[in-house]
């Protein structure tokens, strides 16, 4: 594809994308109000249940068939720095480890019934020297071996933006035509907490210092260098973060690109887009600053314990669906709240009415 | 059954309940820590799955066979006293909806492909007249039409408490014996957020006003009613309220006894038992205090907004699995949590190692 067809996709995929119809919503309140059970009992489901009926425009909702995509890139960042306990030969390792079905999201995919692939945004190492070559677990799309160092300038070029996000909107639309109701988004990129970081700074307009975790494992030090490279990062770009689009080219990885590229293309087809933790969150936020209507689609997984996931929460208006002190990414956390998301829908399916089942209403 | 066997097989079984292996959580420990993901970053899933190593002296542990068992009965207590927006009689309505499959339990356990039952412990109506006989959804096991008036006495005599845990008991026999590895329990009895709360109180030697909220949606003057009830009934049944037993005896419902007696049991068998939120949490903590080791075995599925409820986490040292708002009880909460204990297990069993599959641990 050329810059001007990816460019060229985006812009249609944006202007399609139209908000859950809220019609659906009042219908699904006032069936939820016939089921056995008392008004508001199912609390957060009920909500959530009602969520899927604007985005699916249909009731019951239906939730059976469910993916979930890992996207894996590496990063400029750490060629020159060191922003947590592994190294950057993990990602490629790790997503070897994916393919050959090894790691946590593999085994809650498949006890999910969930379809399963990681998809190469661009992992610095050729993967088959893995002997992996791409298949139905592993999509090969790499924009380039990396991106560039967020510290010195910007994360990537315009074009390799457009081809990004562009590989998520496809992904997207094949997901839509395989009939995948909701999709689960992970990610895997050493240096990505950081990177994360950057970009919810910039969105948000928070120092870095109030976003800033420690990862799957950083100690004080590594703490203290993640701030001043993510500062860093900021004051090199500070001329081209105002908007989402330049946030992502600027700060972002493209594994940020291509869940954010998917995540509007899930909402352009009426698909519910499960966010995991931080930086899954980050990435599908920097979708919804890109086009409104974006977010009615957007479900979060499950709470980081990172400081700057609440303030994307909060930005969203979301509460996440776990809170297991999962600090793994993956997808691990959205993968394991698919199970709500079937709940919430089997609920309104398959419960009887009070009529249906001879059951007294309220005194 | 006479009330001979009935306190030989409940004695029996207390006294044959061991705690959990904690060679196992170690060797479960050890073992968590070469698996291709940092360290403890699966959060509250490791020590999860730990536990479920020390209950099944096994690793990895196996959670692929549920069940859901929810106990049902009615209480003197509503034959004189309204404490609820909902009619004595749709416990025996209810109790006929569950058998039908038509209740938010019976969708949320097929849909975790868990097995099914409600037990009868004593609902006051002859259950033929909504057609239905016993089977292997609903189980005959009715202690009496109903428990005695609390605020006027004991709820039950002795050999009905012995009746109502045998039952329990010889549940999570059949439960052992048909292979299942965690067992959710749920109930249903208008009256019994009240009945939990007395039993909380004189359990945790707590104030009624301090323990006691909504249920599934009372007013304030009910609020207020509820408060006043539980302290009638701790002022007359004041004289035995000194240990677990008595305080089931005097204070309790069939179902609570009911569950009281499968965790003991299903303690006993060294299976997992998921308390679901306040009244089936009370029950289960009554059963912890008949005998040392019981707790060990069990796990809290889903965090209530029952003041009461965290009093009783509190002092089980638990931390429920989920936190969705749901106040609707018959397991649903943990019934929805056995998907986690699930996850937990099947990352122990399905996750490659740093060797196996080539990931280079820490640096």
């Amino acid at each position: 594809m050329t810059i001007t067809e990816d460019k060229a996709l985006y812009e249609r995929t944006l202007s399609a994308i139209e908000p859950m119809d809220v019609q659906w919503l009042d219908r699904a309140s006032s069936y939820q109000c016939r089921l056995t059970k008392p008004p508001g009992s199912l609390g957060v489901l009920e909500t959530v249940a009602a969520r899927l009926c604007g985005i699916q425009q249909t009731l019951p909702p239906i939730i059976d068939r469910t993916k979930v995509i890992v996207f894996a890139a590496d990063h400029g960042l750490t060629r020159h720095h060191v922003v947590g306990p592994y190294p950057r030969e993990v990602t490629a390792q790790m997503v070897a480890n994916f393919a050959a079905g090894g790691a946590a999201i593999n085994a809650f995919a498949r006890l999910n019934d969930a379809s399963f692939a990681v998809v190469n945004m661009g992992v610095d190492a050729e993967l088959s020297q893995f002997g992996l070559s791409e298949s139905e677990n592993l999509i090969e799309a790499p924009v380039a071996a990396g991106t560039q160092d967020i510290t010195s300038g910007p994360a990537m070029s315009e074009a390799e933006l457009y081809q990004a996000l562009s590989t998520g909107i496809r992904l997207a639309d094949e997901c839509a035509d395989a009939g995948y109701q909701a999709v689960a988004v992970g990610e895997m990129g050493i240096g990505n907490t950081t990177v994360a970081g950057a970009v919810t700074s910039a969105l948000l307009h928070m120092a870095p210092a109030d976003v800033t975790g420690r990862g799957t494992g950083a100690d004080d030090d590594t703490l203290r260098r993640k701030i001043t490279l993510i500062e860093q990062a900021m004051d090199v770009n500070k001329a081209s973060l105002d908007s989402g689009f330049s946030v992502l080219r600027s700060l972002g990885g493209f594994e940020l690109a291509g869940i954010a590229g998917l995540t509007l293309g899930l909402a352009r087809r009426r698909i519910a887009v499960v966010a995991d933790g931080y930086i899954s969150t980050a990435a599908v936020f920097a979708a919804t600053t890109l086009t409104s209507g974006v977010s009615d689609y957007v479900f979060c997984g499950h709470r980081s314990t990172e400081p700057g996931h609440q303030a994307l929460l909060d930005a969203m208006n979301q509460k996440p669906l776990l809170d297991l002190g999962l600090r793994l990414g993956e997808g691990t956390g959205a993968c394991l709240s698919l199970s709500l998301l079937k709940a919430a829908a089997r609920a309104m399916s398959d419960m009887a009415t009070f009529d249906e089942a001879g059951v007294e209403d309220k005194a």
